[in-house]
């Protein structure tokens, strides 16, 4: 069958590709890196997008929209930050196409609509966004302004793969304001942790969470939290950012307010956001050589219907009973599909649904009506069993939650037995050669170690934990005096 | 009151714009054209979209996403498409920036880093989405494809309104892939009524349904159906549109697929936006010399509820009685806010409500307390009255929808009273002048005259009318047969 995929075990990398094609999620588009997200793809997205939207809300915050583009002069502003995004970005520099005079039925870029100054398409908004909130703020009164935005940015990626890294992608990002410190990292530290709890709590992915070192944090901020994930192939994936951005961008911007006492301030800031990135990050954590395996919370079909038929007399009794099935599950919340689709067979379909990770798949056919049961499989464990229709759609209730928990409890063991604590560098390459995931190792905080290690072993440091424990030690690679672990991995 | 807007006899088109920005809808940015589309305005348009996405889901849709870029040779393979567009697009020539190297700290375009390939930021998808439907689309089991997606588009405009005509703008734009003619038909005029029942029911806006004549349809379509709405100031709005598309993206981008009988066909096509060009028209329709006047259906808040005090204690007396109010509605499914910052006196409270449209305030004082009312105040008649607060939400519940109702029959009456049949050229004018709103007239069907009115009077042909009634006349300019009447307006 074309629908086969390579395994896991055979080439990892191969094996994502594959499904994320194949199980019709996306695919690349005519325009260089920019991928086309489809129906099916999108609908987990949207799923991802109004959880978190809620989540937002429920924490004060409001969405907004800011323009796509920003001006060049505002780039500059906040030079440190428009040097690492400039090398990167796709520039508008005129407005208007015309008819090409030597070439018949063919366009070119009119000379005469030449922009006075180019435009950014942007990478993310901090600058548009605290040029804007220069004409808000005056007061503390006007603080704080808690804004998100869903929007598409853009960075001119030379290496690009679907959803992990992408020339145009979706996101949200947060852009807060404040009156004091305390108040923006407190800012900062909350949507981290509604990011991790949203991780593990509807993607059923564990992260850790922690602070960037100086190398990897964004440029524009003072700190930068994250959460890391852990993929089946053993390489770190950083699922989400928040960053406290000190006063750097008010004072890039300009953006002062009037405290209680009178006298001007800078505003204090905080930026954070997620991606269709997390899409990679959900698809790879769980999948398996089958297809897509998707937690319940995330799934746009949480429980198939196929009915099993030979004739159209077994079809209207069978379908009698998948159709008051369906409306019973629906009536719960759940969200169901029958396919009575007459043109593909029941084994076709099955294969069907497992590469697209439906958690739940309902079979029932001519003698299972007589019988007043079900068969019941499910995605995660690939075990079947015969059930019967009395009660259930709690049964099925019951087992979504079942199934959530299952898929996030096995991601967990999968990633504590890859957090690996090592004392020397030997050890260190081992580990990373061999067995993969995090490995916990003392470091002597400088970015000179750092970069030597990510040059001879390509590991990085992912985080270093929150709430660290403190614990006497000396770096892997110089020996020097350490005052706790940090974690290392390969990355996507 | 800084807050005291422009009337509409003084200035339409000022106070227009006055209340977009006073009442925290959207501003203009820093960037030419664009506009920041702020909380309270975003907030009116996510009621917006979330109850048109429904109604798309509902309808057999399903969401995706496509790239923000059009590569050059796309826009000519429909020529006639592009040509309309090609004229105002924002062009992608660069993919970097550098430091400037005679001007420290500024940045300037790579002249190395040049497209081979000019990028369009998209003024709307047809090109790159029906050149991935060549991908999708082989059998006539592919079809229908039926598809909308939620995005930014950029035309650059030379004059810009906010709302009303910006360079981006967020817009959903459904593209449908049909197998025959009679389908893709039948789904242009779904999507119209769509349109229309939504700018009814929930924006309580009238519109008229018709279609475009020759001069005024989209170029790449074969017919275009529309939804014309009417300002108070006698001016009408095209709120959405609908086009069949025929073959002619299926031909432009060779999109074929295998019928039944074994046999290639060209796909059947059709597309339908709507844009945040529905703010301009929910703004205009309804408002007043006050502020915003919302429909409740599309109100962030519904209902808000200041409290009067004068000391500490009368002001806990009054908010637990508030509180209580406010957790009944949010019961109901009332979107209520309590209104206790103690900056702001409660006329300031009164005059800012009204500013921003809330459909219900609710008044209470130690007095109401006392005697169990409230006092209840409605925007849309700006009527008070002291109301028993026994039963209070069941009460309110129905004045909304009462207020819902009666906003859309004030919007009716004025509509049905600007549509003035007229007989010759003269009187068209004369009430184009002195009266304003839609004429009706009868017109030889022939662009000339169309263009010839177009010049003298700047009113448009807005639309034949679906179902139209057929009546011999003859027409007002030219005096040549005509078998029926066309809708006539000035408009935005």
């Amino acid at each position: 069958m074309s629908k086969k995929l390579t395994t896991r075990s055979e080439n990892y990398s191969e094996w994502y590709n594959e499904l994320v094609v194949k199980a019709d999620l996306a695919e690349n588009s005519g325009v260089r890196g920019c991928m086309v997200i489809k129906p099916y793809g999108y609908a987990i997205w949207e799923k991802m997008k109004d959880e978190l939207d809620r989540q937002f809300k429920e924490t004060g915050h409001q969405n907004a929209y800011f323009p796509i583009f920003v001006p060049k002069h505002m780039f500059e502003a906040e030079e440190k930050n428009a040097e690492g995004f400039a090398k990167e970005a796709a520039i508008v520099t005129h407005y208007r196409l015309k008819n090409d005079p030597d070439k018949p039925g063919k366009l070119m870029v009119d000379p005469q609509a030449k922009l006075e100054e180019e435009l950014i398409v942007r990478p993310t908004s901090e600058a548009i966004i605290w040029s804007t909130y220069k004409k808000w703020i005056q007061s503390y009164r006007d603080l704080p302004i808690m804004i998100n935005q869903w929007a598409n940015v853009v960075r001119w990626e030379m290496r690009t793969r679907l959803f992990l890294r992408t020339a145009e992608f979706l996101w949200q990002e947060g852009h807060t304001a404040h009156a004091t410190k305390q108040e923006a990292i407190a800012e900062t530290e909350q949507m981290l942790h509604v990011y991790a709890k949203f991780a593990e709590e509807h993607m059923a992915v564990p992260v850790l969470r922690g602070r960037k070192t100086d190398s990897e944090r964004f440029a524009g901020a003072e700190d930068t939290l994250c959460i890391e994930a852990l993929m089946q192939d053993g390489k770190a994936l950083q699922a989400g950012t928040s960053h406290f951005l000190g006063q750097n961008f008010a004072d890039a911007f300009d953006v002062k307010f009037v405290n209680k006492e009178g006298k001007q301030e800078l505003v204090w800031g905080t930026s954070w956001g997620v991606s269709t990135r997390l899409m990679g990050a959900l698809i790879m954590a769980h999948s398996d050589d089958a297809g897509l395996v998707l937690p319940p919370k995330l799934a746009p079909i949480q429980v198939v219907i196929v009915p099993i038929y030979r004739n159209e007399e077994s079809l209207n009794v069978v379908m009698e009973s998948a159709n008051k099935i369906a409306d019973e599950l629906k009536s719960k919340g759940i969200s169901v599909k029958v396919d009575d689709d007459d043109n593909r067979k029941p084994g076709w379909k099955f294969a069907e649904y497992e590469l697209k990770g439906v958690p739940l798949r309902i079979a029932i056919g001519p003698r299972d009506v007589e019988n007043n049961v079900v068969e019941l499989a499910r995605r995660d464990t690939q075990s079947k069993s015969s059930v019967s229709q009395e009660g259930l759609s709690d049964h099925i209730s019951q087992l979504l939650d079942e199934i959530q928990e299952n898929i996030y409890a096995k991601a967990l063991t999968y990633r504590n037995e890859h957090i690996t604590k090592v004392e020397t560098y030997a050890e260190f390459k081992q580990v990373l050669e061999e067995k993969g995931g995090f490995v916990s190792a003392h470091w002597d905080g400088t970015p000179e170690t750092e970069q030597k290690i990510k040059e001879e072993t390509k590991a990085t440091i992912r985080c270093i934990l929150m709430n660290n424990e403190q614990e006497e030690g000396s770096c892997i690679i110089s020996g020097n005096p350490s005052k706790e672990r940090v974690i290392f991995a390969k990355a996507y």
